[in-house]
């Protein structure tokens, strides 16, 4: 279930936040708690993880994570509005410099036409800009749950790694 | 990493949930995401999973959360008052009617002569009482994370098997 790749990302990550001395914060929809998982699976993870808000249902991400009401109702959870949003607001709920957040539709059931099973969007804020990935995968519940986190991490290396005017603008 | 039987316990647990019409929250501190990862393994899980708070930091536990500073400062983050307060705010905050907690020490640092690396609490609220467990693992890092998520969703389970006279009292 924990693929190699994910520890790999996550240890990643935590390199690249120290060496700012930055910290992350979670918004986690449909990976149900996935990338904290991975990122606490490097020891001593507490320097640069503080925690992550797990938004699974809409009152959460909307009465918990703070995401407002009319973007859920406008685009859908799943979107890249929300996604941001969701980003941002862990950012701001947990205190810390980087939020990041994955929503999307794990399946087996839960897709439309508009929105099949296996869309899921990624979201990272931080003092650097602001970007959003779009993804459409084609496993499993379990894999299109290991893909996204997989995505999310990825997301985050690939912005702490650039400088402020690569990531300065959201991808759309 | 995921093993077979946190899969059968989170499936046993959601329906056991779902019988009764009850939602659940988690509020993971040492286990970083790994219950709710287990709890959206199963395919439906949004009927009876709301959401959880990753209260890895203890500002997140006292200001997400909302766990008494005072319970951090007198007893520690991994104790049982905090544990059963984790619960109990996990419960108010995502609106459900089962709260479910697990503070540790997962190591391979942190911990200290009277609270020993793989030192565990997992307390559970819900309307049928609230009970508390106290556990001491002697595995790596990424074993007592299962070991704590898996005693957290049998927790879960033993409670709502039970009926509410058994429940009634924590254990402590």
């Amino acid at each position: 279930m924990m693929h190699a790749d994910l520890d790999r990302l996550a240890q990643d990550l935590g390199r690249m936040l120290m060496a700012r001395g930055w910290h992350i914060g979670l918004a986690e929809s449909c990976t149900g708690g996935l990338v904290g998982h991975a990122i606490t699976n490097v020891a001593g993870s507490s320097s640069f993880f503080l925690g992550g808000i797990i938004a699974y249902a809409n009152e959460v991400k909307r009465d918990v994570l703070g995401v407002e009401e009319n973007l859920l109702r406008d685009h859908g959870a799943v979107s890249e509005p929300v996604a941001l949003a969701m980003a941002r607001r862990a950012r701001a709920v947990l205190s810390t410099e980087v939020g990041l957040s994955v929503t999307g539709i794990a399946g087996p059931s839960g897709g439309t036409p508009t929105k099949p099973v296996g869309t899921v969007f990624v979201a990272l804020s931080c003092p650097l800009g602001e970007l959003v990935r779009h993804f459409l995968w084609h496993g499993d519940r379990s894999t299109n749950k290991m893909l996204s986190a997989r995505a999310a991490l990825a997301l985050a290396c690939e912005a702490l790694a650039q400088g402020p005017s690569e990531a300065a603008a959201p991808r759309t």
